[in-house]
């Protein structure tokens, strides 16, 4: 057998300041990295079970799994940061979805050497945006790779919400005529982003839309609209999301660009490094795509709602092309949105 | 606006054999990566549908949710890899909660200049394991890393499960005069990694222990068993399982090593590097707490299922003091189990 370890009951060094290996030894730093940070944080009933998983209610009927994993640069930029974007843009699938927000869990990479200090900012700005969101962080792990091997933090998270409507909310859903509604001004994330890591040495106010979404959806639902398609713009931005629901859903969306507002900030940003807007990263915009006979009312719900008050309508779909997305442009030519192959900004979620 | 950006539809070169910081945009990088290694190895109807989530039904009554982050070097090594090992652990979570693992989901952050080869293998493996499990991949995330800031994949999976039962079973339900048991041999699966990573040149059959616990769990179950406990043997091995449940229970465990097999090639390993196979991690063990007037009962259901064949008791509940684990050794003496501050092995799991 083995010869004598290191008990925790030695006498006490001071707590460390950065992560060590042992952290993710399954011991007793991991125990008190939980204890120190995560379990006052995110305090609840089902966490503190202290189970492999979180065991609760839920109402017969439907549920959505959803999850991402986070490793946004830099960790802290305008308006947000790693952590809050863990938890808004995990919930915001979930409400693509159709799904209210429940449960949460929340998967930690850390990188040995990493400040604990940055660590617990995280966690607190993760603890906050749930709060917001009404959902709980009911289970989660944390593991350690040497230094060299990550990069300080990547953070996944994953969510279970309760479908409270009958609906088949997804690109399949969506039919000839109908109208394609947008939430609001596109690129704010992207470019906030930029704005942060380029040092570019502008005084902008760039701020990330970084933002919970199910308020919207809640109030579309509330409704009783027949809400078709949901999708919130992500990586790739509006253009992105748009070709991939028509080529998923085999139809061709006609969207007329002068309706899609670009913040003078944003815009600017774009100009100056060469990148198109409509490309650029969200993390507080989403499409719906309604019945055209019930568009203005699905407008009017929208707008009620802070984080859709400047919501409207850009375009429709028609049958065909399958998969086509064309945009008439401000000066009234038409050109084809296409996926990039490229790689406008790496890490921008 | 901005410049003309290279298109999909520009002529297409050989699809590459790495992973590109591309295939993290969202683009048709990413989406050309999902058409060839994720859909082809995970397709069902939930992931074919293509939203930000999967939408299911699910029974009335009680779910569960779990997830862990798979960080383990090296990525294959015998009788196991990371695909498999990111399936088999957080079904086992769900199946220590008591709940039948239902649907997973899965999250990739690759590294830039990962092999697609390495990539598609374990996805191969992950969707192997997941027909094993009788469980879907029903969703999914990608991103992708700057070279030097991963180390080829990190694995988090999340797992939702039906809890079909009305047992409480967690440490809080554990009682003093309760038998403990334990499900076979210990030490498997770090032993494996050691010998596979250290490149001691030891010609031993030392395979994981990886493995799916389901099939127990429920035998137990349909057996009608009272389960107080279930916790399964990952870092930190059986020793820290046991101090973790006598903590959490606020309870004293006594245990009999004489009870705890071990073989030898992992007692050989583990004498041959200074390590106490009690802490080396498992990832096909757990524990399992029930009235001792159950306890043979339990035995049997455990014994009719493969994966805990050589199940044993060890050791049985006592009221106090609080958090004491006290193991019995072969020649009758005593020692206390702690918690280990330090890190065997980095990243067993």
């Amino acid at each position: 057998m083995s010869g004598p370890t290191p008990f925790e009951d030695c006498p006490a060094p001071a707590p460390p300041q950065r992560i060590l290996l042992g952290h993710g030894g399954g011991g007793s730093l991991t125990r008190s990295l939980y204890e120190r940070v995560f379990a006052p944080a995110f305090a609840n009933p089902l966490l503190d079970a202290r189970h492999d998983g979180a065991v609760f209610d839920l109402p017969a009927g439907r549920a959505a799994l959803t999850t991402d994993a986070y490793v946004v640069r830099p960790l802290e930029f305008p308006g947000g940061d790693l952590g809050r974007m863990a938890i808004c843009g995990t919930a915001n699938d979930l409400a693509m979805c159709g799904a209210r927000p429940l449960h949460l869990s929340a998967s930690f990479v850390l990188e040995e050497g990493l400040e604990i200090a940055v660590l617990e900012r995280l966690v607190a700005s993760m603890a906050g945006a749930a709060r917001e969101a009404g959902v709980e962080i009911v289970t989660g792990d944390t593991k350690v790779v040497e230094r060299g091997s990550g990069d300080g933090v990547f953070i996944t998270t994953s969510g279970v919400g309760v479908v409270e409507h009958t609906l088949p909310i997804g690109p399949g859903a969506a039919r000839p005529g109908d109208a394609v509604l947008l939430s609001g001004d596109v690129g704010r994330h992207g470019a906030a982003i930029m704005a942060s890591r380029e040092a570019l040495g502008l005084d902008t106010d760039l701020r990330t839309d970084c933002a919970l979404l199910w308020p919207a959806v809640d109030a579309l639902l509330a409704a009783d609209l027949p809400v078709a398609c949901l999708r919130d713009l992500t990586r790739g931005g509006l253009a992105t999301a748009l070709v991939e629901i028509a080529r998923d859903a085999g139809v061709a969306l006609a969207v007329d660009e002068r309706q899609i507002a670009v913040s003078n900030p944003v815009r600017g940003l774009c100009e100056l490094i060469g990148l198109d807007p409509l490309y650029v990263a969200n993390e507080g915009r989403f499409l719906c795509i309604v019945p055209e006979a019930r568009a203005e009312d699905a407008l009017r719900a929208l707008r009620a709602c802070p984080v859709s008050a400047n919501a409207v309508r850009i375009g429709h779909v028609t049958a065909s092309p399958a998969g086509r997305v064309t945009l008439k442009s401000a000066i009234g030519s038409e050109r084809v949105l296409h996926l990039q192959t490229g790689e406008q900004l790496p890490r921008i979620c």
